[in-house]
């Protein structure tokens, strides 16, 4: 994995962002360097070469992934008015609102040009694959703002939101890789399958490093998702299992503008503390590592050859951050 | 033309917008049915048939290039402030700011959907072709953004900027329709162009409209660019013929914020009449068309399969709105 990943930073050391106007392509330069996990590429890679694929065959495929990436992120950023990314000013705070809109739109379109660089015998399925993930992403940021106006959203509501919002791109990715690899239709699947499962346990131990991360390696405001009245899976999760009285006081807490917003963190962490929603949140997370992996066994290639997404699949079960 | 435009509404009406979650795709069916000229899918049908297309083989392209187009006006309005487009309520005013931005983004991928729909020997092409464009525009919308920070646009970049929002969209619309009716290589240049007059045109006519046109009829407040200060075509070719006093007046007017913005209009509209604005614009926006119907033309079709377009082009020169 490791290999893999010093080829993802290659491939984004080497290309040219900047380009005219300047005030169109430097935000968009300063979003693409800021680095980030690089996990999509990482996948996208790690499935291509599974099957035999080469980097310099997908490299545009990697840029295209991680720059439609990098554009969700600037609009919600926007969106939900979030600060800091990656622990550095956000676009939309450092250029204003405008950059974060245009320059948005402009990475999104950059996104196509890599992938229309080079031809493939399987090129309109690699892109409709890439669409119809995008128009998902699209989707499931539009269910989570609704659930920030919504009392009564479910656990399975919740997690078909962030399967949209966040699973389906690293399924999209891996799918993508294999495609251009032309792998069987069947281990397609079975790669796509291990990235929802992939991307759920991601996204669910996101929402758990907001409430128990630390702010220095994790990047970001401990708590924030407390502070905006975030209905994630923890407070869900919570819900279902406190008394009626516990109930009520969560649902005051998150249906309201706190004064002392640091207290109403406080009194949250205090209520799922005693009903021990880490350890059970913790407990979910493994249960989708554990299908993620059992999908990636199921992969029709040499053990070797799924060594990277294996290895990618415990370092990610550890993360920190 | 008459028999294309009636085939274009056919198109819109023909086709379902709305899908869930609803708040994503409501301000996507308003946008699409609120009509508007159409010139985009029109012009795309026009080149498609003087080439010998068929209207079904480039609906999903005609409905890709409005839709794209109405994605742009999304941002646009939010970005610019616009209250109205085509006398009604713009959508990040009926829905706010977060549907304007994640609507249009989702009608950017949805017009890749529409473009993916189906094969074409020609596929990288066109969605090269349809990719380059959007590029474009972001950056044209950048310059325009730009202006309105800049006291020294000159008549030339002003002319590329306008270029770049609004006429290559027109010509790709073109060259798109010609692609996939597989024209040949020397015509598709040369219905490009024509395109790139025809915008020129028109964007230096929305000028002058903006300043002339009746509000009732063109659906915006008659002015606007002069409250927004925007240094339009109008303005810039006025400050080349002004005297210094004129100039220095312009200046101040389109450098501050007037507490009276309907006297700064009237003594706005008053120089350009003492310095005959409006026929020196006129006759920029007639030279343009003369340039059009020259690539016109040139273009090596049956007289009668160029009459759409030359009836298009006769009746955007007469506009009122």
């Amino acid at each position: 994995m490791k290999h893999l990943l010093e080829e993802v930073q290659k491939i984004f050391e080497a290309e040219q962002f900047l380009a005219q106007p300047e005030e169109l392509y430097r935000p968009i330069d300063y979003t693409l360097r800021l680095g980030g996990k690089r996990i999509r590429p990482l996948l996208l890679l790690a499935a291509n070469q599974m099957f035999g694929g080469k980097t310099d065959d997908v490299r545009h495929a990697a840029l295209a992934i991680e720059t439609f990436h990098n554009f969700t992120l600037l609009h919600d950023d926007l969106m939900d008015r979030s600060p800091l990314r990656r622990g550095k000013p956000t676009v939309y705070s450092l250029w204003g609102d405008n950059s974060a809109i245009l320059s948005g739109d402009t990475m999104f379109a950059l996104a196509w040009r890599y992938l229309l660089r080079r031809d493939h015998p399987r090129l309109r399925d690699i892109l409709n694959t890439f669409n119809e993930t995008a128009i998902e992403v699209c989707e499931g940021q539009q269910y989570d703002m609704n659930f920030e106006q919504r009392d009564d959203v479910t656990v399975p509501e919740y997690l078909e939101m962030i399967r949209l919002k966040t699973a389906v791109l690293l399924a999209g990715a891996l799918k993508m890789g294999a495609l251009y690899a032309q792998a069987p239709d069947g281990d397609i699947q079975r790669l796509y399958d291990f990235g929802i499962h992939l991307g759920l346990s991601f996204q669910l131990q996101d929402d758990l490093l907001d409430a128990y991360g630390d702010t220095a390696t994790f990047g970001k405001a401990t708590g924030q998702d407390i502070r905006d009245n975030k209905k994630t899976y923890i407070y869900l999760h919570a819900l279902q299992v406190a008394s009626p009285e516990q109930q009520e006081r969560l649902r005051q807490l998150f249906n309201n503008e706190s004064a002392d917003t640091e207290a109403k963190v406080r009194e949250v962490l205090d209520i799922y503390g005693r009903l021990n929603i880490r350890e059970a949140v913790e407990k979910a997370i493994a249960d989708e590592f554990d299908m993620a992996r059992k999908c990636l066994d199921e992969v029709r290639a040499e053990e070797a050859a799924k060594a990277p997404l294996r290895e990618l699949l415990e370092t990610l079960f550890d993360r920190k951050k």
